[in-house]
């Protein structure tokens, strides 16, 4: 399945043993060898909630979080009758995610989530910086000077603005991503403003490099242009495999977006 | 399925009617938004031999042959019982292919194809060049001589000798690409040579860049090595991607490889 082109290999694992060690994820999240992802998406009983989902990276590391992957994880239990309820409540490792189905007819073509709230605090992001929060603070990154935003989504996320997105995203990327002021790493957004209500995008991922999409990142976008004054309370944000309308409701993130079953199979282990 | 890491999505052609129209290849093909794989095989009826392959490349192109693709084109045919038969005699747009399954226990594993007799008359490779062949003939391509031998195994391929495979493959590989004395592009493939029966490769392919496994690259290298007496009859040639046996017996090439089926599964188009 995939959302705006992050792509997991979902597994129902309700009904079935599942692997989850990390020679299994790599091998199977493979593109040549295996079926090939971003990585693996488990669906699992819940003792609090609707449902778990367990997710991993390609490298069999275990994420926090999927933006896009948990709308695709809500229309997997709905389309395999795992439930029949239209808002589901989903336990991942950064806590609860409320998801809403949105259908086209009878079929789920995508989902709304309650990303929570953004955090700001420095020290809970982390970013290590001499105030609580960084909103628009200029601060050197390899041999220039940006103006930084940085917010949490349960992952650490910066954000700077550019004037294009046609930037050599490789070199720049890896100084955000080694920089000593992110602790645990971070997720760089460059941003485009293009007006105050549409955002673009490209994500340099920590670990991940660029990659076609990241939900978080979207909500983080938002959430910051918003502290900047670059956008009202909603926004659609694009990024190089597609849109997200990403709202700001009552303190909390809201993200709006495509799920799509790409295909169905089974795979002898 | 996958051979040694050369990974198509195989489709029953016969069975069903298969769109083979370019927007459709290049869309299950994508490894986000589609199913993922270098490209698309359909297995058809023949009007002369037991099935008749064809292969379509990431952007929808049609290709003669894939040395790689034909051993899966046999499992899959055997394995979906197809045919009952262990040689199959296979029509390709490069001519007749003549495949040999491997059995372990009652799995198919492998396969031996007879790839035909190697072309080195270089009007029929083609490469502009004022001999018949080019055998070992030192040519300037960007600012650097390099022996070259040219060799068509049914598509061009040029092979040059290094002393390490270490290098930068990307600026190298896109000068033998566009250079003008190869008319309709070329495939080149770098040689270590191990020892008189091991051979260490590389290959940038016309169209794609660097691949993890060329089968018809690897024995275009194995006949290059032994015209040039760098190996004898019969060598296993190493690629990214895995290994392969080449073999020399009465004018043909023989090439003994794997062949796997990662999955089997439904797309709804």
């Amino acid at each position: 399945m995939e959302g705006i082109g992050n792509d997991y290999i979902y597994v129902d694992g309700i009904h079935q043993e599942v692997p989850m060690d990390a020679e299994f994820i790599s091998r199977i999240s493979n593109r040549h060898f295996g079926i090939g992802g971003d990585g693996m998406i488990v669906i699992l009983k819940s003792d609090q909630y609707d449902f778990k989902m367990r997710m991993f990276n390609l490298d069999g590391s275990e994420g926090m979080m999927c933006g896009n992957g948990i709308r695709c994880f809500a229309k997997f239990c709905y389309d395999h009758h795992l439930t029949d309820k239209k808002v589901l409540n989903i336990e991942t490792k950064a806590g609860l995610r409320i998801v809403e189905l949105i259908f086209d007819g009878d079929e789920v073509v995508g989902a709304k989530v309650d990303m929570q709230e953004p955090i700001l605090n420095c020290k809970d992001i982390p970013v290590i910086f001499d105030q609580e929060k960084m909103i628009n603070e200029k601060v050197m990154i390899g041999d220039q000077e940006y103006a930084l935003t940085a917010v949490s989504m349960g992952n650490p996320h910066v954000i700077t603005y550019v004037d294009s997105l046609d930037f050599d995203i490789e070199t720049i990327g890896k100084q955000f991503e080694h920089h000593q002021i992110f602790p645990e790493s971070v997720n760089t957004e460059f941003v485009e403003v293009i007006n105050d209500h549409y955002l673009k995008m490209r994500v340099w991922e920590r670990g991940s490099g660029e990659t076609m999409a990241c939900g978080t990142g979207a909500c983080a976008v938002m959430y910051a242009s918003y502290l900047n004054g670059y956008c009202k309370e909603k926004a659609t944000v694009e990024l190089l495999g597609g849109k997200l309308e990403i709202e700001l409701q009552e303190g909390h993130i809201f993200m709006t977006g495509p799920a799509t079953t790409v295909f169905e199979g089974k795979i002898k282990i």
